[in-house]
């Protein structure tokens, strides 16, 4: 089973760094704050964060009341920063592959993953371990890359555009072929595996999670006013949240 | 609020009937099987069928165990086919908007609904109202245009296609704008509501539903071979079923 560890990646590590960094990009504009909106109330949680790069959300998660938290993600680069920029005697990191968090020995109240299930090839695999992770009554909030955009396939036009280059569409072919899409992000060979949304859905519901809330965030008026380029997510887009109780 | 009663339209109910009458259409090949599959067991239960139509379901669910139908239609066109077709001392047909389910009193145990819900604007109230008909415990499944479909706003070029005419993309363009799309089937006008996943989603999470199962149905490779051009359906599925228990 494959098991992806591009970001340390020398090339990709430095290039997604360097992104992460700028002042305006999605995941600040979008994937944050819907990430926030949708967090249960951390007071004194035990909270474990699949996927937790360089550690950032872990503090946040302190921040939030959380009484510790568990930071497990696949790459020595992004776990080294965590440890050098993100420490606190609260927070424990680990370096495994979420397809190998079923070996932690452990119960929480909170499990959260951002934006890394898409790299996952056993989605169903790590859910079940999520489940088993979580107390009943636990709550399990993920993103990921949306549907929409995990189906594009690296090859052909992304958007078809007028003759000036506006973007009218958003070119969605083979939506309903689940499989493992490698595209160019930095590096060659970024693999991403595309899920339907009922995929998703039936795959949590199967587990046992009841489905809370989902959320397909997109831009304020205000906000492509100030960043046309933004008006794309209209037509796709960028992340999917699923939030589930045990 | 709009309550549109497009099939007593008289070109639109001839073209729809005769749509319906062949042998090969997508509702065969795709929609129907896949209701059949989520059906919950029928045997002894009263079943309320919200957009019945001509009544064809009503029978097929007295067949399949239900001790009794109550078929909802807006149409007086399709309902007197269904009296004059598909009559059972069992089946009720009532004549009434969605929206105004609310009148009835009575409990049922399974609410099914096929291919209606995307002409309903107030997607809200029909659900609130389908949970207080239902008994604890009960089913609801539905059908209805794929939010991918409903995307569609009549108006630019559907498909991206090669120079032979093959379809090599859905063009798909404000998928966050939910919003009725009136578009041109059989006859001007057809108004369509789209909604995204994740309204859908939490319309029936909010109203106090648990989501079951969700199924976006596409052709299998024998019935691609047989049917060349079902292959769309892949780029983007044409219905979108949702099962949820209260």
């Amino acid at each position: 089973m494959a098991r992806q560890n591009i970001y340390d990646n020398e090339t990709f590590f430095g290039e997604y760094r360097k992104l992460r960094e700028r002042e305006v990009n999605a995941n600040n504009l979008f994937e944050l704050p819907t990430l926030f909106s949708l967090l249960p109330d951390l007071e004194g949680k035990k909270v474990l964060d699949l996927g937790c790069g360089s550690g950032e959300r872990c503090i946040d998660y302190l921040k939030k009341g959380a009484a510790s938290v568990t930071g497990v993600d696949i790459s020595e680069k992004m776990l080294a920063v965590a440890e050098a920029e993100n420490n606190d005697p609260r927070i424990t990191y680990l370096k495994m592959p979420m397809e190998e968090i079923g070996s932690i020995d452990d119960v929480f109240d909170v499990v959260i993953s951002s934006l890394a299930f898409h790299y996952v090839e056993d989605f169903g695999g790590v859910v079940a371990n999520v489940y088993r992770l979580l107390r009943d009554g636990g709550i399990f909030l993920f993103s990921q890359e949306h549907p929409l955009a995990t189906c594009y396939s690296g090859k052909g036009d992304r958007w078809t555009r007028d003759e000036n280059g506006k973007k009218l569409y958003a070119n969605i072919a083979d939506y309903c072929v689940e499989r493992r899409n490698d595209s160019t992000w930095f590096v060659e060979g970024v693999q991403r595996y595309h899920r339907m949304f009922s995929t998703i859905v039936n795959t949590l519901c199967d587990a046992g999670f009841r489905i809370l809330k989902m959320a397909e965030p997109y831009p304020t008026e205000e906000l492509v006013k100030k960043y046309p380029e933004y008006y794309d997510l209209y037509h796709k887009p960028d992340f999917l949240f699923v939030k589930v109780v045990k």
